[in-house]
């Protein structure tokens, strides 16, 4: 697995140290696993990092310490961190590390702090507990080079398997077979698991955005929506396209031509500085002068990284969202999200295309590559 | 998808119900998806159900409005719910809900809610805000006939797969491939899905208990832990065989044999009314009289269920953890949990052997069941 460098980490603990000067805070206790890895290199389902503004402890318990202890001792080691291993509690060896790095002012992250944490933080722990928000999620919104060197190449093999996914769609095989394939054919370019849950909606279950692959078996006429995307070192890509299975239908050409023509205008419009409900608003207008707005309810991106939906949010412009500010950025080289209308008529079906873009110096770099055209087999 | 009856699901949201009553509480906001799907056979990654002590709205947003009203007009869905669609924000449409069922005392999931949304609702209800722990959780642990059956059936079709995975293990091949065919084979038995990352620890890598399939290739006198599960119609099993590639060394069976004694006392331990950790502590003590207390640094076991980790905790007697009255219950029938003693030698390697129990009248029920010997590949 290529990770970051220490040197890399060294600058995304800097830049979070800029944070807490910035909210008075002498700590901030990170307890989202992906913000974890973005920070450390340290990967696992659990595990918390008390950075201070100088120096910081990661805690982890039994299961992860000797990878953690392996990997404070790597090359591509968060420089100054040390490690600690749980005693008791996750909880009380934050207070005892609190304690320990003297911390009085302790920041959480309160879109992943349990209430009956932050409950019982505040009974236990000497200093003021205080909330923030977003903090790493907002530099994770903008990628370094690392990240993109790895979105890249993850990007190139998701777009090489797209030719022996669509190939898997027969007449007779279920969704779940088909499923299943992705799957493998995902491990076998190189992917280290799925990004999220394949789906492959197939019939009137197209017309479904988040439908399970289920027991139908595909038959003559149906749309199908393959939307399936990896794992490549610790970094998510998605990529979607539309299958016709036997011959399709003036219907099902003027739907696929139109979230086609929608897709292609939101790319054409990323560009530094734009805002991302822009790229939306965007596909919006292209699918409303087909008349098909309404078929249309989901935000047109998410952004991409370590998790498969991260900021931005690429979707209409609203009224600030619980726990948001950051709610509609303004696009900056380096932003990474996918761009994937779609429309779904109940009964008729859903087409879908999605590909991942980077935002550059010249506008949109597109992270995935595979034809867009209808594919009828 | 074989779902929970109507009847059931009226037996599950009754019992909710009282606790309501018992807290004085006119509505219960259940946001934790395991809990919702319990509670409605509503599967998704997103949706709330404001619980009230009369009926209640399960609320969900455009992706998944046409599956929940399917869902609630069919022979399966949760009696006297209405389902209602997402304005605004999921925050906003509690607020509206709870004023329409003229809800005052609100009660929360605290373990589930993040201190963002307890923020902002605390500020924007009329009525009063209460956190609760693990009610529905609680009612989990014990599992209903329905649920007793699906992890029947997936504990059979679990086991049936084992000779053909440990068959994957061959001298050459890395973590990752095999891991890949691990899941290709859950697929192929049945399984929806793979109920967590596939464990595929070689070598040195069978020292840690959660390590990620890697590009190590098997070497002859390699141990190999093979940990797997699925889920199926929304339940997960798990399973943990260890198999030794080429010769065993006398070392190697020793450590073998003594998981293996600490595994049959641990499950011959199990009955109605002894508390969780007397299994742990049995597992513990054989593990002691080998001299490999130390190496065995888990629990013996964790629930499954709709989660693969869920309640009861079958570890150590520790004092009351955060969050959690319920840290060592006394066993009843019809609890499910998985038993997995394991030793883990830095160095040498490591040895784990798990299976699947249901407590039952006569004790247990084991519900895998496949060779424990030590395999040699």
């Amino acid at each position: 697995m290529v990770l970051a460098s220490d040197e890399m980490l060294g600058c995304r603990l800097e830049r979070l140290r800029m944070d807490l000067t910035r909210l008075d805070l002498d700590a901030l206790v990170v307890s989202h696993p992906p913000n974890l890895f973005y920070l450390t290199n340290f990967e696992a389902s659990a595990g918390i990092l008390v950075l201070a503004r100088d120096g910081g402890v990661l805690i982890v318990d039994f299961r992860y310490l000797s990878s953690a202890e392996a990997l404070l001792s790597s090359p591509l080691a968060p420089p100054h961190l040390e490690v600690t291993l749980v005693e008791g509690s996750y909880e009380e060896t934050i207070c005892t590390v609190a304690h320990r790095l003297g911390a009085k002012r302790i920041g959480v992250e309160a879109r992943h702090l349990s209430l009956s944490r932050w409950q019982w933080l505040e009974q236990s722990l000497s200093g003021d507990l205080l909330p923030t928000t977003d903090l790493v999620e907002h530099a994770r919104m903008v990628k370094d080079e690392h990240e993109i060197e790895v979105l890249r190449t993850a990007g190139l093999m998701l777009s090489g398997a797209v030719d022996q996914i669509v190939a898997l769609i027969r007449v007779g095989r279920t969704e779940r077979e088909i499923a299943a394939e992705v799957n493998a054919t995902l491990h076998r370019v190189g992917f280290d698991r799925p990004a999220f849950e394949t789906i492959v909606a197939s019939g009137p279950n197209s017309a479904f955005p988040h439908a399970h692959p289920g027991e139908r078996a595909l038959q003559h006429g149906d749309l199908v929506v393959l939307d399936f995307g990896g794992v490549h070192d610790g970094y998510c890509v998605d990529l979607t396209r539309t299958v016709c299975v036997g011959r399709a239908n003036p219907e099902v050409t003027r739907l696929h031509s139109a979230v086609l023509e929608a897709q292609t205008a939101a790319l054409a419009a990323i560009r530094p500085g734009v805002p991302a409900s822009s790229v939306d608003h965007v596909a919006r207008l292209v699918l409303d002068n087909h008349g098909l707005a309404d078929a249309f309810g989901h935000s047109t991106g998410h952004g991409l990284g370590i998790e498969v939906h991260e900021l931005p949010r690429v979707g209409r412009q609203r009224p600030a969202a619980v726990g948001h500010d950051l709610d509609d950025p303004a696009l900056a080289v380096g932003m990474v999200f996918t761009v994937e209308p779609g429309v779904y008529l109940p009964g008729v079906g859903g087409v879908r295309i999605e590909d991942d873009a980077l935002v550059t110096e010249a506008g949109v770099e597109i992270l995935t590559e595979a034809s867009r055209a209808l594919v009828v087999r």
